[in-house]
């Protein structure tokens, strides 16, 4: 036997495998970061966008300024309790505007349908979107519909974009928050990500809760009716949870965030679901309740503002923004100990929006 | 042998097949008109759009006219000679803005990707969008991005939305056409629609042409400039070519048209692939000309306009807009008799953009 030759050893490709999407990538999480930072927006090159990523892009026109934001729907299963995936369009833009403090003037719909797809459903998904952004007080003025073949697609998916109006007086963004700023929750999380799960995996859930899926603006408007410019930052954990939005926050800000854990509010099943699956309630996606940091000397009326509102009813202070440990936030538990709460780093619910 | 009992041949469930999304539903043909007009506007009900539906949106804040414009681009391949699903849907959405005499002030950009699709194929995307909005002098001010497990997409689909600002003095509508109007046409058809169909089938033709994607604002700008409100309509025939853009232009401005049918500039390559595969040029997709409808006693100077923009270079009027037969499309051929150029029903090349 004699010995082989190196050369012969050598492959004439090389071995490393071709880099490809990979589901996390759409998490919300620090991949879903990394994905847009590091390929998509320095591909732009100098048609990139300015400043952090925030949840809608700012421009001003003569002397108005205006928001504008786009999502991409392609939650499963299409029809969920609480809502469905064109209810969930129209809160998301519509949200992703009241992030910085913009009322919605205009939406657009754009369709991507699976050929064969039952027409029904998508009367049913168009008559929903007509009912959210009528309860909205926002008009959908145009849109684009796509046909692909079978197989070609999952069904059906939902583009929706949004242009709105800020309000004067007020230029939250996750880069406004500073260390002492009152850390404020909307409303209970988990609903969303455990009722969406729960439906596509037949877990039961959702008998007891449903998707908290709903628009937020006119929450935001009493807020800054309320606080002004001291409602430095805001952001709706949707993808990622709780974790994402405070983890953004605290880099784009350059704070530390300390959260309470016993002041989060989990509802009973979102609880039980989570500790069925091992998910932590705070990287469960939600549509329906946002984050606000709020100069500490204003934080109780803009509480009080929220509580007068539906959707703020069980308004709740979370935490403070600090100056120790920029861009970490920590979780103080119920025994006293404090943990680092980090960015999921893929994906834990792929499709839940 | 005994009679069947008749009760015993009802079929308990009915017959009739449920509806169901057809191919040709996303055409630009008849079929998208109906599913459109039939179930996605009137399901909107409050929230539908007012008027005609038109390439872009007009809306207004304070004293500025504003246009928005959403499209899904689902083009097989990505890409092809002359372009790929990056600059088309750049092009696509400054276009749309510009057939309503807007100028584009900012974009969005949403992917939906398949997981397993390659890294290095989104960054060629994505930095296609980068060069096409340099070019076209536009920001992508935002974005999202989804990724579905395998096989719930087929790779990449992609969607822009624009804003964009209307020119003053000028206010061209679907609706806007009148009698006596030149109908104006900037450049060579079907490139686009051959290519990608060649591409898709290796047919070769792809070549000899490429798609003829680009922006066209400028073109309009120029156009704008030389004819002001006496530019009454204008559109960019991309799905279903220039009948349907014609026909919609007859449509919703109660007019004839008349066209010459040795006046359309077909490119030799293209009409021998449409000769191949048995199309009609005047149905194929563009994705870098436009249709103008112009007042007869300016016809000339806006035609003189186009021809001074490299885009517009091989402009050429081909036909007039009559008072006769309100809504239909006639084409007079070379032996000088006439036939009706009739949209398209469903589908003829699906996934062209």
């Amino acid at each position: 036997m004699t010995a082989p030759d190196p050369a012969a050893l050598t492959c004439p490709a090389p071995l490393r495998e071709v880099e490809r999407v990979l589901l996390g990538h759409g998490s919300g999480g620090r991949l879903s970061a990394e994905l847009i930072g590091d390929v998509l927006v320095p591909a732009l090159g100098r048609a990139a966008p300015p400043g952090p990523l925030e949840d809608a892009a700012v421009f001003t026109v003569g002397d108005t300024d205006l928001a504008i934001s786009t999502d991409a729907y392609v939650v499963s299963p299409l029809f969920f309790a609480g809502g469905d995936i064109g209810s969930l369009a129209v809160h998301g833009t519509v949200n992703d505007l009241a992030m910085r403090a913009a009322m919605p003037l205009a939406l657009t719909v754009a369709y991507v349908v699976e050929e064969g797809f039952a027409l029904a459903d998508l009367r049913r998904v168009a008559a929903s979107v007509g009912a959210a952004a009528c309860a909205a007080g926002v008009p959908v003025v145009t849109g684009d519909t796509k046909v692909v073949g079978r197989g070609a697609a999952d069904g059906l998916f939902v583009v929706s974009t949004g242009v709105g109006r800020r309000l004067p007086g007020a230029a939250p963004s996750a880069a406004g928050a500073a260390a002492g700023d009152a850390v404020l929750l909307s409303g209970p999380i988990g609903c969303h990500g455990t009722t969406v799960l729960s439906a596509r995996e037949g877990l039961g859930f959702d008998a007891e809760i449903g998707s908290d899926t709903r628009p937020l603006h006119r929450l935001v408007e009493a807020m800054v009716a309320a606080g002004g410019t001291a409602v430095h930052a805001l952001r709706d954990p949707t993808r990622g949870g709780i974790a994402s939005a405070l983890n953004e926050i605290a880099r784009d800000s350059h704070i530390g965030v300390e959260v309470v854990e016993r002041d989060l509010p989990v509802p009973e099943p979102v609880h039980a679901a989570c500790e069925l699956l091992g998910l932590d309630p705070a990287q469960v996606a939600n549509e329906g309740c946002l984050i606000a940091f709020v100069a500490p000397d204003r934080a109780d009326e803009v509480l009080a503002a929220m509580r007068s509102r539906p959707e703020g009813r069980e308004a709740v202070r979370i935490g403070t923004a600090t100056g120790v440990d920029p861009g970490r936030v920590v979780i103080r538990t119920g025994v006293g100990s404090r943990r680092v709460l980090d960015m999921l780093v893929g994906e834990q619910l792929p499709r839940i929006c």
